[in-house]
């Protein structure tokens, strides 16, 4: 009897009233995710603007539920009840969270934003395609200044604008941190890349170009997915200019990539995305369709991505069981190619202009560049025109290349026609996060063999019991601090990245470390 | 001054205050017609469960707006203004409309109901791959029992359940003009089914069938779609397990096809969608996302489908320009056919079990047996479990032909997986409406000669002018009777059958008769 009353009391509590609405929420976004996913991966040219109408409209529909008075009465009543979960509690906060950062921004303005945000990327397309940056510009212009407004809105007292931004993908990590952690990189890894680059020594990939037919190359990346985990009656992989991941919930978890002229690119691209899947597959069922049923944040699914593509992917015993296969695949490109020389190709240091494509050495190099002009035009009304050049003199000194055009230059991510801007130190910041996990779990696991005998799935399986599961319960640094015991650090990935290719171009000083 | 007040008054008035809502309301039903299309042609096996949430919670925030407080009063407000346009009047007809159907169903049931059917559709899709109807049984029960409950609440005052359900597909076609209809089909195609098949004419088919690659199928099925008039910038060709056309508006209209044994199967199912998709495609731009923004009605979307696949697709002169192509991408299949003997082949009279690959003649026969059928289950108490026998009765009755399981027999269909009762009578009707617009058409028309120059697009744009572009401002009745000058006249359509097929199997007294 006592059992259910409480029940009861339970079933009329304000929580459980939330819960409809939020359901609604989350249908809401889902199916302006699966509208964007349909815009990159399938809709028709002319379909645009009637499409971004649509999307629009639902946008606001979400704004006016999230920041209704249904939902902000009831979560109010929730400060007054007790005895929640964890999960319960972080639904919660996410919710007020949400609420307290849409409520800011007049609907008008948040829908006008999502109609351009849908359109805009179909712009940046063309423009990218056209190498005229031009044409993107102006848009651009006009996403910066909805972002910079909005995060005017939203910034508690004294928060600086890009911080309110940085804030949306990595809690836990303002200017302060980033730029120490920036400076750590750019001290370290600038000079570091020069070393390397002078010693010479010379790597061969040129097999690694030329002619891979797309149909083999797609018959790889299927394999190559399910290999490291990614479960196909859980996802998709379709293709799209741009490789992207996206889920609907942990049972539809959707991956592209784009097969292009280096079988490299579209092999790791797979593997990435195929770690950002496994991720949001791994999500526990009790949270996926809740506020809490994604992962943690950016940085900690960059995080998985990376740990997928570089320190298994990238791995020379990785490629110890499959690597047959792909000479197999590919006998006259590969046949004669052995498996040391195939590892030192796809681990090869070259300073490139484009971030996707770039070697786990430079990639951070690139990101550096994006989160110097991001806080430029946030912070120091650094005008739109003004950005193709400046990205050519940083890419000029980080290194050592210069963009021939605006496709190999500005255009190259679609992040900003997104109005993502706050997002790109997250990749860097993920590569780091990997590198800590990775050091620690090498404490009592043997990668090596694991990965010799086939065995990807185990180290999977310690990711998943650490970090996926989990979902968004926690923040990214709580996540860290439980699984490796120590607070994020970035001298991990420095160490990493200075072993790993000290080891590889024979650079004294660098072998032996760890931290 | 005074112009200025006027557009202020209009901007403040009832019916424009209704658009806002309005526009949501499509949103939330384009998001979930783009749930449908992504369910049938790319989800991964484990979604469903989870997408139905999703679908049913998009669905009820649909069904919460159009029955809610601020729609209802603005429509009650729209009746005390005036000067509407007859797009305005139509807007206002179909919203009053779909709220007093929406009214009259209890929130929960509707959301229940949206679910099931995301689920039983992929129930049905197993089923029938096991060719198991008990599996699928108990989930047509529950969909059979929601769809009398949800009639019986929209039934005026002594209207039969399913007069209502007729009603959603087909105004002004209840079971009392369809009795009389289908009496006429029957009275007079069953016996000279007859005729044809006693006569014994032997048509070579085989050739149709066996080795025709899939990928030439499929650049085949883009270049025929193409040809009648798809527009690829606004519409997308996929594959599903049953062809099927969906618009989200009239820039991005799609339609899928599968291709089989049979290449004239997916060849005309091509079409038969194209012709639905160039519909839609065709629909004014002041009408698109909005109310009136679809074609008119089934029956009506179903004599462009057929118009395009029989009337247009199967006659000679269609494939006078063409057939040589056909020949060329498959020489070893059609080489030594002749264009007249391909014609023949794909015109051949042959009783079978599989609708939506009946010849022209037997089609409306396959419709007869499940307007019978669903009359009894909805009319008369016809328990589910006795389906698949009345079912197989009733071909051998009218077809002489009996299904040897489930899945070439009942499970056919993907209509009553979706709820969708009273919809197979608009197949019917819509070959009829066809040969209607036909015969008015040839009166000023030379159909075998544009056919011959390759000039479809001309026919099509006498279909868009009539038809197409009006999207649903007005009803399937009004629209043939302003294009032909006349009342729905089904003589017409038997006398085509009659005229075409007598020509073909060489039956006495058939060839000269036109009404």
């Amino acid at each position: 009897m006592k059992q259910e009353q409480k029940e009861n009391s339970r079933k009329n509590s304000a929580y459980e009233q939330l819960q409809p609405y939020l359901e609604r929420a989350m249908a809401l976004q889902t199916a302006n995710i699966l509208f964007e996913w349909d815009n990159e991966t399938l809709a028709p040219r002319q379909a645009g603007a009637c499409t971004a109408r649509v999307q629009g409209a639902l946008a606001a529909a979400y704004q006016e539920l999230m920041t209704g008075e249904e939902v902000r009465g009831l979560l109010e009543k929730c400060e007054k009840e007790s005895g929640f979960t964890e999960k319960e509690l972080a639904i919660i906060r996410e919710a007020k969270e949400e609420q307290r950062e849409l409520s800011c921004i007049p609907p008008e303005e948040y829908r006008a934003f999502q109609e351009l945000v849908a359109e805009s990327t179909r712009i940046w397309t063309q423009a990218r395609k056209d190498q005229d940056f031009e044409a993107f510009a102006p848009t651009l212009e006009k996403i910066i200044d909805y972002q910079k407004r909005f995060a005017g809105y939203q910034a508690r007292e004294g928060q600086r604008l890009y911080d309110v931004m940085l804030d949306h993908y990595e809690k836990g990590f303002s200017m302060e941190k980033l730029d120490e952690f920036f400076a750590l990189l750019k001290a370290e890894l600038v000079p570091f890349l020069h070393q390397v680059t002078d010693k010479g020594t010379e790597i061969r990939d040129d097999f690694l170009e030329g002619d891979y037919p797309q149909e083999k190359q797609r018959r790889l990346a299927e394999e190559l997915a399910e290999y490291v985990g990614f479960d196909f009656e859980k996802g998709v992989l379709a293709e799209s200019a741009h490789p992207f991941t996206t889920n609907l919930h942990n049972r539809d978890v959707r991956i592209t990539t784009h097969y292009k002229d280096r079988m490299d690119s579209s092999l790791f691209s797979v593997i990435h995305e195929a770690g950002h899947a496994v991720y949001e597959q791994g999500v526990a069922d009790e949270l996926t369709q809740t506020l809490v049923g994604q992962g943690a944040s950016m940085g900690m699914h960059e995080s998985q991505s990376r740990f997928f593509e570089n320190i298994i992917g990238r791995d020379e015993a990785f490629w110890e069981p499959i690597y047959p296969k792909l000479q197999r695949m590919f006998p006259e490109k590969l046949g004669k190619i052995s498996r040391e020389d195939f590892v030192r190709a796809v681990n090869k240091v070259q300073p490139g202009l484009i971030r996707t494509e770039a070697d786990e050495l430079t990639y951070s190099l690139h990101v550096l560049v994006r989160y110097e002009l991001e806080k430029m035009l946030i912070e120091e009304n650094l005008s739109v025109k003004e950005l193709p050049k400046l990205w050519a003199d940083k890419y000029e000194e980080y290194l050592g290349v210069r963009p021939r055009n605006a496709a190999e230059g500005v255009l190259q991510d679609i992040h900003w026609a997104q109005g993502s801007f706050g997002y790109f130190p997250s990749y860097a910041l993920g590569s780091a996060f990997a590198a800590q996990m990775a050091a620690f779990m090498k404490q009592s696991l043997d990668f090596g063999e694991l990965l010799r005998k086939g065995e990807p799935g185990v180290i999977r399986e310690v990711l998943r019991r650490h970090i996926h599961q989990y979902g968004k319960l926690r923040d990214s640094r709580r996540l860290l601090k439980d699984m490796t015991g120590e607070d994020f650090k970035p001298q991990y990935y420095v160490d990493y990245l200075k072993e790993k290719y000290g080891k590889l171009y024979h650079i004294e000083g660098c072998e032996q470390r760890n931290a």
